[in-house]
């Protein structure tokens, strides 16, 4: 299950839920981001770069989430994420979030390489330094794959 | 432009924005969802209802966003919401982000018609009342109309 | 009531409750900056200004909130804020949190003038332009009065 | 330093900084409250607990932060708990944030022990099992020793 995924457990907070008394659907992004995060640093690599005098941040293109059952404040959730896919100028990440091996959404992010200043960014090809730690790790149908 | 479509607006707040000086990705469904409750509210209706003795809510199965174009602190977007679909027991709208005509955004929320209690959701057929406000404002392919 | 001070309306959104089933204590603090910025807006001035070539900004020095009675999902509160003290490099707002005349909540936050350069902030004096306009709202003991 | 302290760790995630590229300063809240809860964890105690038949829970009555200097992006705070008052009816903790040994700031929550229905919260003592726990604990003076 989930061979191969990076793994991190991120317990819900209180601040998190909403007054239906689960997680808030909006913050299952978040997490995902922090997971999203918590890998780069697993790769030695950080999210915001400086790279050939140039700052390098990766602006959202696409995200999505399916949500197959609640979770709640302070379940302690095991978030699980592979690279779906490394483009040219793109990556896709999946994040499965399960509690106690049951799987209780699955979300993507694309994120585009780019420049970044002033809050403007260009896209830019992913340098090669980063394309060698993704590329060997990407793994489709990761959403899928039980 | 967007007719039909429900519309409100809504400044970016600062503590929306992150550290690329922009608005943070996963502001985007709270936005969504805040357009979507206004929608209730402009249809007579409250998205927490309660009927026949049970309190009814939304929770989202699917959401999802692109993203086009970054907003900014203090920018005044435009938010433009229409009913894609409208099933036996769940309900889809598409949410548009605009700043001064330009689209910067365009998301989806799916979200299932519950019986909700202690936390604990029960899907439930849509009742007519709902259904008979909702019906007529479905227009199809949101998203892809200039 | 509140004579003399900045008014504005805010709903209160769904992802701003917690589990508890009204509005989370910390949001608070995100609605008094909402107000503090819109008061900025409302005498033409910008919170975030460039000043003789320097990125102006006001960096939290202290805040604090007082809590009477909860806010809840969709209340529409009125929200008051008072210039409490002007000091030569910092500011003191007061606001206050009402529903249908009814005190829920009052806070105070603390703003140092500063220029700031990449996440790094040096207390600066008020330049005169926004002294000019803030010094004449001064109204102290504003949380105290009814 | 801070002996006597419940303590923790937590990294400072993307979503909590805003454009000045600093943490937002609604945000120390949120950690302090992420502090109490472990601390409350760490008791074998629950914030959320149902005793006598009700549900018990601790709306806030007020809380403070003042800012000493900022927290970045990716930081590893250190936070330290100290409970500083323990009244028949409320309890007072105070919270300090650390980077490097570097205070950075410090922070107070004043939390009603209350009874909790829909929202609804009624003051009451504060049960035998919880006072026991916490009073041993209580060190005056928290956030001024260093």
């Amino acid at each position: 299950m989930m061979s191969g995924a990076f793994r991190m457990t991120r317990r819900v907070q209180f601040a998190e839920t909403d007054a239906a008394a689960v997680m808030h659907f909006a913050n299952y992004y978040r997490l995902m981001e922090e997971t999203e995060h918590a890998f780069w640093r697993s790769l030695g690599l950080d999210v915001l770069t400086v790279y050939k005098n140039q700052q390098l941040s990766w602006p959202r293109v696409a995200t999505s989430c399916e949500y197959f059952a609640p979770a709640y404040f302070e379940d302690e959730l095991e978030l699980f994420l592979t690279v779906v896919r490394v483009g040219s100028r793109s990556v896709t990440f999946a994040v499965e979030f399960r509690r106690d091996g049951q799987r209780l959404a699955a979300g993507r992010i694309t994120a585009a390489c780019s420049t970044m200043a002033g809050g403007v960014f260009a896209s830019t090809p992913i340098p090669g330094f980063i394309r060698e730690k993704l590329a060997p790790l990407v793994r489709s149908g990761a959403n899928e794959v039980e």
